[in-house]
């Protein structure tokens, strides 16, 4: 297409946009290539022939190829940021909002066992990428805490237990449930999710009230 | 030593312990220097110097640096089975039972960030090993089942979840736990499994009875 003021340089506006697409394109097509045949398998040189770039493009948007898994952190980063606003603007109940965060979780490109395999191998192998997964972690947490402590000014949730703790348990129930999901890689996801949210929100106990334990009676026996 | 009967074979019984006690000695070894220097980065021949046996003898025990993880997990298996079978002789409580669970999933050599990192790179990335140890997985679960239908029967569990679906959350949670702590290696991981024991036994619902939601109000919202 020609363009319509063919001697006006690319405005500012129009070339973030381009290279806002470039990024999301590169960064797409590494997240299919990964799913396809593997993280370690796949090439900076598969990804710009998927891509349909150069090298030198690549390199502009992404130092190494895991860098692509940082920018798949931040974008799950970004949509959270997004859930938490839109859940405080609507007072949204935390049980909702958490329900929200697993849809979050199990969803494209989630869904896939071979990009949370590559996801887990690179925070777990690789210092660099651990080191800023963690930084992620860290403003992921402190959003969570946030909305459970809400919760508990609310009464939707219990308040002997400090927000960031619940919300590590949370996070962290959230990630061994894609790590043992990933290693089956079968239709399991959703209904392993159901489980383990049911079981964290309302509990082990039987649900007559003589058997809700409280939890002060809990800390005891074997820890000692 | 001298052998007190020279002229006698080795018995067959001497031959398995002395087997055993070498197979043990080279695990150990192995394990020691994944902590030291991580389990990519440690040679069958560091194990075989560490242990001071010869590389011939390390095949003879592992046909590879994987089977050293594999024989970790069926050590762990092996230990998760006297507990059950202790629980069952003595009618431990449920609530107890998993407690010593997370003891077990607690103690050396899991206690080292690094060792389940090797654990959890090799479950990833390595195909033959991620079956093994899920036909390992298979057994674990089905113990877990066991006494959490136990727990069932003698009215200490919640009967609306299948025993399977709230032990996979159990270990689900256990390991996701693990993996998250292992990125940081700190000292929090016996607090963060307090914290995550505590909220899956007694659930995140407030103290009030009124609070104590029932699960069938729990399944709708955003799953729809």
């Amino acid at each position: 297409m020609p363009r319509t003021l063919a001697d006006k340089p690319e405005s500012p506006d129009r070339r973030s946009r381009r290279s806002a697409e470039l990024r999301e394109r590169i960064f797409r097509a590494a997240l299919e290539l990964f799913a396809q045949k593997s993280f370690a398998e796949t090439t900076v040189e598969d990804i710009t022939t998927a891509a349909d770039v150069g090298k030198g493009t690549f390199f502009n948007y992404f130092p190494s190829k895991d860098h692509i898994l940082l920018a798949f952190g931040e974008m799950q980063l970004q949509r959270l940021r997004e859930t938490v606003a839109e859940a405080r603007r609507t007072n949204l109940p935390l049980l909702e909002f958490l329900r929200s965060l697993v849809t979050l979780m199990t969803k494209e490109p989630i869904r896939n066992p071979e990009v949370i395999r590559s996801l887990l191998l690179a925070f777990l192998s690789n210092p660099e990428v651990r080191q800023a997964m963690m930084d992620l972690q860290t403003k992921v947490l402190a959003l969570h805490s946030e909305m459970v402590q809400l919760g508990q000014e609310r009464g939707e949730v219990r308040k002997d237990l400090a927000p960031i703790d619940i919300a590590q348990v949370f996070r962290q129930t959230i990630f061994g449930t894609l790590l043992i999901w990933s290693l089956y890689g079968d239709a399991s996801l959703p209904s392993r999710m159901d489980s383990a949210f049911e079981i964290i929100w309302s509990g082990l106990s039987p649900r007559r009230q003589s058997g809700n334990v409280s939890s002060s009676t809990l800390v005891v026996p074997m820890f000692m």
